[in-house]
């Protein structure tokens, strides 16, 4: 019996991973975040229990709460798993969690899971590379609480030369459009903000770093910056197709 | 009929999406790349043409031959699925075929895979990002044909302040060292290479930035640099757990 920290993907449950589906079906109990997707709990087996923790705005879950919950239904025997959306080690304090259960010897482990960071950009039609324009990308938080406004030296990324993805940016992202223009990267530098990345609903706003500060954006949101946002590697009828399931 | 442009993500065969085990299944034809694990392919029915692209060292298939040959086959009205190790997006060149069969009017989808920049650390229990350790990580490629050691500002990398995840960087791993030191990071950065990452026979090699240079390091790796290399979120027997297939 072990507690398995899951990545649940972008929200598009055919975008779990066979392992993710399988420990699901197998789980005697299910820690999960808010999802984008909730259908993904009904792969659940009948007289599976849950526990919502999801973290809303102004009403989170404490981490410490949440470390200590895994530690007690694993030391209980149980199958559990942790399922967290997108990929447990990006943002999702899936670490923490993992500190957590190995300072206490249980057994656990880690199975990734499609990262927004990459996907939703993807179902959207970029590339976070592409050969001769972006040959790096970096994935970076904008939360404030997460130390990602405050300790990233955006003026130095703004220099590296590749795409820049920013989860959790919508509320920072006038500061953030300001220092990466600090840094060198100029007002016409492309801009795509995708909300419901992967699911029927997705809407994709195009815009300029310049004018990111005030563009009407809703939070969540994965905002992509550099050459590869101008990109759409689809036609609108692709896209149908692509999000209703290929 | 449509092309399928697909992640085959970093090895374990659990670790393929169900969209991805689906459009296998259903494929009339399997246009695949040199795959981590072969044993995806026989995830297609009976019937099934297979097709190697496979780019080996010395004998690559040009990128534009791949190209011309999906459009090909997309045109004959075939349901095609392009297989590709990782993530599609990420050094996958999925760009260049995803802008070629736009250009031929041809109908295509992205199917993200998990990229084993990400799911290949935290199979070796490194997680990218770590809250009040890492607040970013970038995703670049070593490999000079790539523009990977000539196009990126390594120097401007060091000060961004996240974790560096080096793909198709073992023979380039000395000037990347050089660089990232010229930057700020000190010598005593923690390294860790990881070669055949996800599958029974990983291999984690622990060193440090001043180190990378002459580090005994065999290609394929991926190399993560930053403080969260030293991590180890797994014991040996949960890691053999993990790669057994939990």
């Amino acid at each position: 019996m072990t507690v398995h920290l899951v990545g649940a993907g972008p929200g598009d449950p055919e975008l779990l991973t066979v392992k993710a589906v399988r420990l699901i079906g197998e789980a005697d109990v299910i820690v999960h975040d808010y999802l984008s997707n909730d259908s993904i709990l009904e792969l659940a087996k009948p007289g599976t229990e849950f526990i919502d923790v999801g973290k809303k705005p102004g009403n989170p879950t404490p981490q410490e709460l949440i470390n200590a919950l895994l530690v007690h239904l694993g030391a209980q025997g149980k199958n559990v798993v942790r399922l967290k959306g997108g990929e447990p080690f990006v943002f999702g304090r899936g670490g923490e969690e993992a500190q957590a259960l190995m300072e206490a010897r249980i057994a656990f482990t880690v199975v990734p899971g499609i990262t927004s960071a990459i996907g939703v950009p993807a179902a959207a039609g970029i590339p976070v590379t592409h050969r001769n324009v972006s040959p790096a990308f970096t994935v970076v938080t904008g939360h404030r609480e997460n130390g990602g406004s405050t300790n990233i030296a955006w003026e130095a990324l703004a220099q590296v030369g590749g795409t820049i993805v920013v989860l959790m940016g919508v509320s920072e992202r006038a500061l953030i459009a300001t220092r990466l223009m600090a840094g060198g990267l100029v007002a016409t530098t492309p801009v795509a903000a995708i909300r419901w990345g992967t699911r029927a609903e997705q809407v994709v706003v195009r815009t300029t770093l310049g004018e990111l500060g005030t563009a009407a954006l809703k939070a969540p949101s994965t905002i992509v910056i550099g050459a590869v946002a101008a990109y759409e590697f689809l036609d609108n009828s692709i896209t149908d197709h692509l999000v209703a399931g290929a």
